[in-house]
């Protein structure tokens, strides 16, 4: 794949840790020590240093954003004139120390024994070091967490030591002169306040006129004096201390961040009456609820794999990674691309959460799934704007977004992908596969279903013999076809959601004809229109050769000139940096299979022999230049029995962030690559497919592990899948449960245990 | 085709006059009464009035450019970063008239007799009007013109006369305070001289160090009071006058502009000894050679036609605004889309010179035809250098440019389009194949034929099987379908490029083998190469049905959705402003006939019937949305026998800018399809073909005319071909000369008659 890896951290199964400062990589250690809790999320940046190294400040809100400046007025019809970002907000926990006048700088020649340090089970960063003064040694330890259920609240501690008397000023404040993408602060009209014990400051977005407040108490030593300061855009305290040499002073500092989209009331009153609440109610408490926040985290979802500390420790950054950024706290938000972990990418929600997002949450927290499906019910009249922007009909959901509107200003995505409209219906699908929630396609469902397929409908054209249907110049998740026609995995999918939304129809008509009569009277949803999708689906064009059992990426894609991909050398990657534009479009080498995608979405419609011929066909013309592709290629791999393969592709999803394999940690993680990786364990090892009208599973365990365990909320109750030593057992948590193992139903009561050879057998003979 | 006539201007066979003030046709009337000489142009806007109404102050220089502040930093391998364009200079016609303390303005309500008017046999271009005073009636008349063969002289009168005693002060200066695009100057470091009569004044383009210089000096009426001014950027005379009653007072300003690409020496000092020449010589001397000039050139190039007054207009108009623009004086220069009239499309020469302009000056002035081919021998490393940035090898020549390098910042247009490459081949190809200069194939033509061969076939790719070769995500001239594979006009051309150079090789070989041999030596273009081009070209794919005897536009193009193109509203015109920019792609309209096109260039390679079935089929698929579209339909349509649509066509491409049919003459004149009318008479109803071995004629005539003639230079001479009252008469001036005549092989001495019906049998019943 042209990638490498470049380790640094240590390897630990409950945490990272950087041992020593690695200057060069300090913006790869700031997006992996990042923490969050949904509502907000800050990097591991080092607070109390100035730019010693280079960094990234970020500290954001979900929600929160601004416009661009530039607006591209001259812009054609159906082109974004005008993207949103997520916007990087009050760095809350600026801090500085200052010992004997000179201003502490962890990344200066002076210090030794440097960690950082990053505990899923607690989900408290810490980091420490020995400052070598010419007095003496002073240490200092700086830690942080997020309050997990009252996300508002946010907690800092700074301790400092000293082997010698040392006069000490620590200054602790809320900032909002920060900038973003290094270049322009987007607040203003900061006020601050000071209350009895703490402070408070808010400011405005400057064309989204969104508010965000921050308050702060600090829990100092008694001895210390202290001070207040506000200086424009922040304010703090400052505090000063005689520290005797072998003693140690803890500075607590409580933070409440109130992120609002539509401002109301007095934010810094109330602020600093939840600020006070926090400090009332004490640090140690704080930390409990946060360890026991997690430790019940775990007990759910955790991923054990014994005999592999390195995937073990990748996959937990992955399960760890993913419940900080969303766990359905707000149906209002959905997942970035990065998280809430920098500022590429915008921070924007990206097509493929519905797809490779959801499952995880579909089968962990399924309140959490059908949140994430709410945000696009919440911002169907944004995607109803965008499809008469593309003189379209019904609803077409964006490429990329922070508000419900198409944040994307590349025509090239934003008018040729229609993989986020399909996505959203193979949500709604899969979840209501999984759960038989007939009530949300009631409420939610088959509305967004109708719309989607509305501007499907119109987007798409028959042939000029009128006998196909399809899709004409598109891209789809394989981004290395620009402008093509018959896009296989645009059709296939396109004719699914045709389908399924018809299906969803039928569905509410027979459970609640009266609620499905206002709904279609509502949306002009009329029988004709219903048979005209009918008939688009049967008549959908998929590029099938019987003979070869392939199905062509699109219209002439078998034509193409071929490039042997393997060929290429490293240093031409990323092929963007590297090649003329152009260059990337005129070949038949794929970024991401989109082929193999569909077959995985929808598995049980394939045969093996199908997925196999088109396994070998397209991995070998695959660039896997998209994070993605390795986890659906491990996936499939798994089920064809080419375990070497699986496991390849699988360390490198799971580990693409720690081990920077795609050398742009730095500015942020990968976030939907984080879920793929537990799709990885849990669709590839665990074999689990959910396509089907009950949830199957055929583990296979590869030679390297001794064994691994996953669990799954199916039906009500919680399923654990353990396998290792020749056997898979099912253990069930909950009423008994009907599921496949190795394609064999059977009803699954408390435990059930099988033999991992017929996996095995199954999967070499047909090598 | 969805476009509308706009028509106020008097219809006059040798010029153009508005009678009446027309307010909103302003900026129109400022693109039509444009003057030029190839060395400059400038606007016919009104020099002494301000901005009464709408209106572009636009003076410009051949090669005279500034690059875009904006750079895209962050552009794609191949993505032009930074552009440039022509600017706009030194308004050198800058004038004042103040008649009793009141400027004058033309453009205000007390104005009354307004007209302007351009004389083709002059090339003088005058405006008057009376404005009423208080005290009377005072009448302005202002003349310019540009001197043809001193391009750095142009001439400007002022005449004032009144029925009333007035005071009045004329302010003549040169201004360098010009606003590009409206918005900013790119001039700076202004320094003026006063000399002993006139004044001169200097600057510098910001980015690109080019200057322009321009000087002034004015014959005015003795008893005139007199001084200098200078201010910032601009300097000149004030004049005040005590004028009589049925007085007329004349002011005759003499101006030199120098630009240099390249500045060197005093250029302020030159200018002024150039214009106190030029005043020497006198204003009525310069007259009188503009005059004569127009003369020659008219007895040399005139079309006439008997019986369609205001086709004869537009056929002048044209002949007249491309000599304007281009005559050969420079072979650094090229031919801008927009002439010299304006600054839409940036001043830039297109991709299209070479197939659309070269024909007018290889039929009337080889020397300048040979010119234009120089212009992209001069910028050969310029494209070398392009092709390198689009990962290729040889020379790219680009799609827009004034400098020689690609100025097109749309990556759509400037990386997927390979007809600027074929198209300067294809201008070669066509100057040998009319000149039989084989001289210039050994110094200039072979080495471009080589690069651009060597280009096309880097850019070229075998298919999967490696049976065939073609052009992968080309964009072609007809911009309407984006990006695709095996579009018939580029792997035609391109085919017709591989075969040219390698027979142009041959030649070169033949007659200069030791030349020929420092060459390829110098080139690298082993006999392996020549080889492997001879096996593309070999294995073009051209896509063609046996059956309907269609070719293909591209690969799937058959297949695609079909619009009726007539049904679409006119309101939904221009479709780049009211449709969804990825709308225009999806289907099977067409923007300009890429079929056709090639058939017309390569005419003797294809039959009666092959031309007859694609213009059946394509036409209606064709918007027409190019301004050269109607020229190509209009020559095919003659030779088909299709004399009322080539009537049609002819007549929309004649007049296109004087009724403003795309309604964007206010932003300059469309130069490619002024040079089109005159193919469409030479080419279309004169039935020229020059594509063969000797040039051939079959003649037409439409109902509605009652005569036609034009002339041609052809193998030393001239030939006259006057077509009426049922005969085509053929006149040799020069010696005796083979053509054909009606497909038969003439010798033409002196003067033949043929017989109008052999042509209108042949077509009538092919029809």
């Amino acid at each position: 794949m042209g990638k490498s890896a470049d380790k640094y951290l240590e390897v630990w199964d409950w945490g990272i840790r950087e041992n020593g400062f690695h200057r060069e990589k300090n913006r790869v250690s700031e997006s992996l020590f990042s923490l969050a809790n949904e509502y907000s999320g800050v990097r591991g940046f080092m607070e109390e240093c100035p730019a010693g190294a280079d960094s990234l400040i970020g500290c954001y809100f979900n929600g929160i954003y601004e416009n661009h400046k530039k607006i591209n007025e001259t812009a054609y019809k159906g082109i974004v004139k005008r993207g949103h970002f997520m916007v990087n907000s009050v760095n809350w926990l600026k801090t500085k120390v200052i010992i004997e006048g000179e201003p502490v700088d962890a990344t200066l020649n002076v210090v030794s024994d440097f960690y950082r340090n990053l505990d899923f089970r607690t989900g408290v960063y810490t980091r420490g070091y020995t400052v070598n003064t010419e007095k003496g040694k002073v240490n200092l330890k700086l830690s942080r967490f997020l309050s997990m259920d009252e996300p508002a609240r946010a907690f800092q501690t700074v301790e400092i030591g000293a082997d010698c008397d040392i006069h000490a000023e620590i200054i602790m404040s809320l900032d909002f002169n920060v900038l973003h993408w290094g270049k322009e602060c987007y607040f203003e009209g900061a006020q601050s306040r000071f209350g009895d014990d703490g402070c408070a400051i808010t400011a405005r977005t400057l064309s989204t006129r969104q508010r965000v407040t921050s308050a702060m108490a600090v829990e100092a030593p008694e001895a210390c004096a202290c001070r207040d300061f506000c200086e424009g855009k922040e304010a703090g305290k400052v505090f000063s201390l005689e520290l005797k040499a072998g003693e140690t002073a803890v500075f607590k500092k409580f933070v409440v961040n109130i992120a609002e989209r539509t401002p109301q009331g007095d934010s810094l009153s109330l602020a600093l009456k939840k600020c006070a609440e926090s400090k009332a109610e004490g640090y140690e408490k704080a930390a409990e609820k946060a360890e026991s926040y997690w430790r019940k985290f775990w007990s759910e979802s955790d991923i054990e794999i014994e005999g592999d500390a390195e995937n073990q420790q990748g996959i937990r950054f992955c399960i760890f990674q993913l419940q900080q950024t969303y766990h359905g706290f707000d149906p209002k938000n959905n997942v970035g691309a990065k998280g809430l972990t920098g500022e590429a990418y915008s921070g924007h929600a990206f097509w493929d959460t519905e797809t490779y997002c959801l499952p995880y949450f579909l089968f962990n927290n399924p309140r959490a799934a059908k949140d994430l499906l709410l945000f696009r019910y919440h911002t169907l009249e944004n995607a109803k704007r965008r499809a008469r922007e593309l003189d379209c009909k019904g609803a077409c959901f964006p490429i990329a977004t922070l508000s419900g509107d198409e944040a994307c200003d590349l025509w090239q995505h934003a008018s040729l992908q229609l993989q986020p409209s399909t996505g959203v219906a193979y949500g709604i699908w899969h979840y209501v596969n999984v759960t038989k929630d007939i009530d949300f396609l009631r409420d939610y469902g088959l509305e967004m279903l109708i719309e989607t397929s509305r501007f499907l409908h119109s987007r798409g054209d028959y042939n000029a013999a009128g006998s196909g249907f399809g899709f004409y110049c598109v891209m789809s998740p394989d981004e290395f076809q620009m402008m093509v026609n018959h896009n296989a995995y645009t059709n296939f999918m396109a004719k699914k959601t045709f389908l399924f939304t018809l299906e969803a129809a039928a569905k509410v008509r027979e459970r609640y004809p009266a609620e499905y009569a206002a709904l279609v009277e509502r949306l002009d949803f009329s029988p004709k229109k219903a048979e005209e999708i009918k008939r688009a689906a049967d008549a959908m064009v998929i590029l099938y050769d019987e003979k070869t059992k392939l199905f062509e990426q699109h219209a002439g894609y078998f034509d193409l000139p071929h490039i042997e991909v393997k060929n290429i050398p490293e240093t031409d990657f990323p092929l963007y940096y590297h090649w003329s534009y152009d260059r990337i479009y005129r070949n038949d080498m794929i970024k991401q299979p989109d082929v193999l995608m569909f077959m995985l979405l929808y598995n049980g419609d394939f045969t093996f022999e199908e997925k196999l011929r088109n396994y070998e066909f397209y991995e070998p013309r695959t660039i896997h230049e998209s994070s993605l592709s390795p986890s659906v290629h491990s996936i499939l791999a798994a089920e064809l029995g080419k375990l070497g393969e699986a496991v390849g592709f699988f360390a490198f999803a799971t580990r693409m962030d720690l081990d920077d394999y795609n050398k742009n940690t730095s500015e942020g993680l990968h976030t939907t690559s984080i879920a793929a990786a537990w799709l990885n364990i849990v669709y590839g090892f665990g074999g689990m497919r959910s396509d089907g009208e009950i949830i199957s599973f055929s583990p296979t365990i590869p030679d390297i592990w001794k064994s691994y365990s996953f669990r799954v909320l199916i039906g009500g109750g919680a399923v654990t899948v353990r396998v290792g030593g020749g056997k898979a057992v099912f253990e069930r948590h909950g009423g008994e449960i009907e599921i496949k193992v190795y394609g064999k139903t059977v009803t699954l009561k408390d435990r059930l245990e099988f033999s991992l050879n017929e996996a095995g057998i199954k999967n070499e003979e047909k090598k």
